[in-house]
């Protein structure tokens, strides 16, 4: 019996039109021999739709409640899929987290998965149906419903998948799988047939829309083969797996472009032991995470300027913590920018080997481009530039590193 | 312990607004030293809305899918319903029916109650808790989530009032109580303390919006004492209880007004046996219900006219029916009128008295009302008239009964 999980989330069930849709790539696998085993979202809006109205969130810190009322989502969905199954004349079956089950700790609202017992799923497969799950939500030892928080659908199929010793997890967004970089700023992207667990845990964590890094973690440590794909075509995704059985050899595998980040610059501050600690304390107190530190070197007069970025949502909060420390730290001014982009090029055979940085800091000066920050790791470098310089540096990096469709 | 079950639904649970006012029943309940046991509906309008977009049923014949789907519904209201009383400062949680459990027969979309094991409540009772059971929701042996079908809530709370033995069901609804008759066409219309199960029956089968008949007939069956009343104000409504314990004497407790019929008259057909047999039989085989035959005395020619309603939206099925019949029966003339209204005097106490009936002939033959049909059992007594004469005839009845306000 070849299991493969297959996820619907977002927008390829929003609607019943989607649902139709999705439903026949499901139809598909079943005609192709598999057994496939459905995980669904939400529809796309719905549950925003009833509780934005009703500001649940206002009312009671009591989490569990709110996951009660958020896990309907799901179990709508699930309802309904199965009946657009049975509709194609499919043997289908909805499952709720508890009839599962999908047992989880008791931390309402972020729930980890225990264990998924797989004897239900099992006896319903062999029943001849297809089990529709309802994705996001599970359950505790004590009968409460819980949710996973974000990205949990993902995490739903996955933990399905492992427990179903599963051939793969298909997880159906509404692009055709992973691109080199973003299709809809550089025309010659093209679409990866495969990528290891590492790359896609370090596009996911840069902005590179694909899917939640719990997931993939979750991936990992299971040896699931996850592949991304879309709903709308019966056509191959972007497989997601490990490393050692990928078939083609390359130092980049893509690169991200993520704009949800600020920088900060504090200027004329004094080089000694202890002053950049005190600016970064009440940040790290308050939970903003800082990236891409660089420090000057220190000038004649013994000041120095230090850049950073935060995620633009904190922008207003941090500056309000670091002007608070002016007495302490006597900066002599304090400049953010909103308009810049960060650019990260990623890529496993990347790891130990020379002239990879150099190749973008040649690509990227020959275009006048100013790297105003980098950072790396053993598989990934980020540079942040100006906003303005997207296209350019990007069309740049990606033709550099190999990666222009042929 | 003296426990209570309150159950809220439709329009009582239609916002956060109602809501919060039914929350305020609860709380006040409980101050007063009374154990709540809350039952509510979905959300009015919310299920409707979803669903209705979707068009479910056109779908999937598999009615246990749309149960999945429809029980949405309770359980929102049930997760907001218990984060409010929280809001309140009470500890609240909410049931499904699975968690509670309400297990049930396996009939898709109109399950019956078997059995309501009442650990898992009184558990949370003895917790300090007020439990929030989501209503007309139920689960099979098997672990299959289930609905009841309509009046389904109603029946959750007083199946779960009889197993907690609890003091008393209050059904919350938007009107305070059960009256005389309709007090928006009759002003003198009186609130009454107390009706019994059989006249509660009698009034709710006959179009007075109270609440479900099955609700009614399982509470006469565990000897639970109903109350409805209004969540929108703190005072009595109306109990409905055995007769003995009732402490007020009087013939005619009230008079309900149902526009659901229409009227079929077949002129000119053969008086002999068999020829009335033959028309009601298709009728029958299609489920039409018949009420209110009545038959002429023959005419010299050998014929005569049949006269009897059925529900409004049955008419035309019903005069398609006849009409095939006519080769058989060769009736002369067929025709109908939907602008009928039906008038039911209820009472215990018209049980083998005389001169009820005759009240009611006096009073409507002194406004010129003819009377076209009739019927009647020992509790009650129906009459059909034209219904431009609602208002007056129903003013006149009260007033003859002595029911008006004093």
């Amino acid at each position: 019996m070849e299991i493969i999980v297959k996820k619907f989330g977002g927008t390829s069930v929003s609607d019943l039109d989607h649902i139709q849709n999705a439903a026949l790539r499901v139809k598909e696998a079943f005609e192709d021999g598999v057994r496939p085993v459905v995980v669904v979202s939400a529809m796309a809006g719905v549950t925003d739709q009833l509780l934005g109205g009703l500001k649940v969130k206002t009312l009671g810190a009591d989490l569990r409640e709110n996951d009660v009322v958020a896990a309907t989502g799901e179990q709508m969905s699930a309802g309904i899929f199965a009946l657009v199954l049975q509709g194609l004349g499919l043997k289908a079956r909805s499952m709720m987290g508890w009839q599962v089950p999908v047992i989880t700790s008791d931390r309402a609202g972020a729930a980890e998965i225990r264990e998924i017992p797989p004897e239900n799923l099992l006896k319903s497969l062999k029943a001849g149906e297809i089990p529709v799950i309802a994705g996001f939500q599970g359950v505790t030892d004590q009968g409460r419903i819980t949710t996973l928080g974000r990205g949990g659908s993902d995490i739903s199929a996955v933990a399905i998948a492992a427990t179903l010793k599963a051939k793969r997890c298909d997880i159906y967004t509404d692009v055709p799988g992973i691109y080199t970089t973003d299709p809809n700023i550089v025309s010659k992207a093209r679409k990866l047939d495969s990528i290891s667990y590492q790359e896609a845990l370090e596009l996911a964590a840069v902005g590179a829309k694909i899917l939640h890094p719990r997931a993939i973690a979750l991936a990992v440590r299971f040896g699931v083969t996850i592949q991304v794909l879309t709903s709308y075509e019966n056509r191959p995704g972007t497989m997601i797996m490990n490393a050692k059985d990928m078939k083609d050899e390359r130092i980049v595998s893509g690169i991200a472009c993520s704009d949800n980040e600020a920088k900060v610059s504090i200027l004329g501050i004094r080089d000694e032991p202890g002053t950049v600690a005190a600016i970064f304390k009440p940040l790290a107190d308050a939970d903003i995470s800082v990236d891409m530190i660089v420090q000057d070197v220190s000038k004649e007069d013994g000041l120095t300027d230090v850049t950073f970025t935060v995620d633009k949502d904190n922008l207003d909060q941090t500056l309000a913590l670091i002007e608070k420390t002016k007495a302490a730290t006597d900066f002599e001014n304090l400049v953010s920018d909103r308009n810049v982009i960060k650019l990260t090029v990623v890529g496993l055979g990347m790891a130990g080997r020379a002239g990879v940085a150099q190749k973008m800091f040649t690509a990227l000066g020959e275009l006048g481009i100013n790297i105003q920050a980098i950072s790396a790791s053993d598989i990934k470098i980020s540079v942040l530039v100006k906003e303005v310089h997207q296209k350019d540096a990007l069309k740049a990096l990606h033709s550099a590193y190999g990666l222009d469709k042929r």
